[in-house]
């Protein structure tokens, strides 16, 4: 079974940076319509999209920021990390197919209170910057090394 | 079938609210897991989850980011805004059968580039914070009314 680790506070320094990249397929925008209930059809509806200034379907601005979070969650500083706050600003659109890679580096740590500020980013395959902003963390004080759940399969049926 | 409809950004006044609520079940949990890729047990795990400070599963934090988002898009000012940023600064865990609502307040408006700044607020069943940020968007020129497009429904399987 796969297992995920972290970086505690002691272990994280200023300056260091981890990567995590998601292909955004249809179905991961369909789903985060789902689940979040946001059903606009400039993501949804290809023929409304085309209308719009995008001209094709735009994946939700928020599902790069769960890509964003899960990086954070899954590389840098991983399990047991507490998350803080994030800001983001969004840059460009995302459209399906596009390979989003979002880049973690650490800006600064509080010694005293255990948070680590990183900045966050997120680009796609052109290296074109689509998401950009700060997360803080309490960042874990113990080194942990857990199974990662088995996660199931989704099945999208209308 | 169901419209969604905006509020264009001269129809928007400032202290103008909104709200919008989603109850977290297990599985909206668990499809944030796959959509993201961020698969700690945490979230995901009740016997591990019940040795962490939280004692139980908890959301992960960037689904009331999600949920958010979709307050924004599908109540104020809704279809034909574009997102241009989101502060979050989480406040409490959110866990399995949470409703969470979301409340909105349009705190500025800039007229020569067109954005809105709102307040966004999610809270519990309990009147407990659970996020607090704010966001800007520019705001629809023209009013829409749209149809909904219909989702798929989600079944999960291991």
């Amino acid at each position: 079974m796969p297992t995920i680790s972290n970086y505690t506070f002691d272990e994280i320094s200023i300056g260091q940076t981890a990567t995590y990249a998601k292909t955004i397929g249809e179905q991961d925008i369909v789903q985060f319509a789902v689940l979040s209930g946001d059903a606009n059809p400039v993501h949804l509806d290809a023929g409304y999209a085309a209308t719009t200034q995008f001209g094709e379907r735009i994946a939700h601005g928020m599902l790069t920021g769960a890509i964003i979070s899960a990086a954070l969650a899954m590389k840098l500083p991983g399990p047991g990390s507490i998350y803080l706050s994030q800001s983001l600003r969004f840059t460009a659109p995302v459209t399906i197919g596009d390979v989003v890679t979002v880049k973690l580096e650490v800006t600064d740590k509080n010694e005293r209170r255990g948070f680590v500020t990183m900045h966050t980013e997120a680009v796609n395959q052109d290296g074109k910057r689509v998401a950009t902003g700060e997360a803080q963390l309490l960042a874990p004080k113990e080194k942990l090394v857990l199974q990662q759940p088995e996660l199931p399969t989704v099945t999208l049926s209308t």
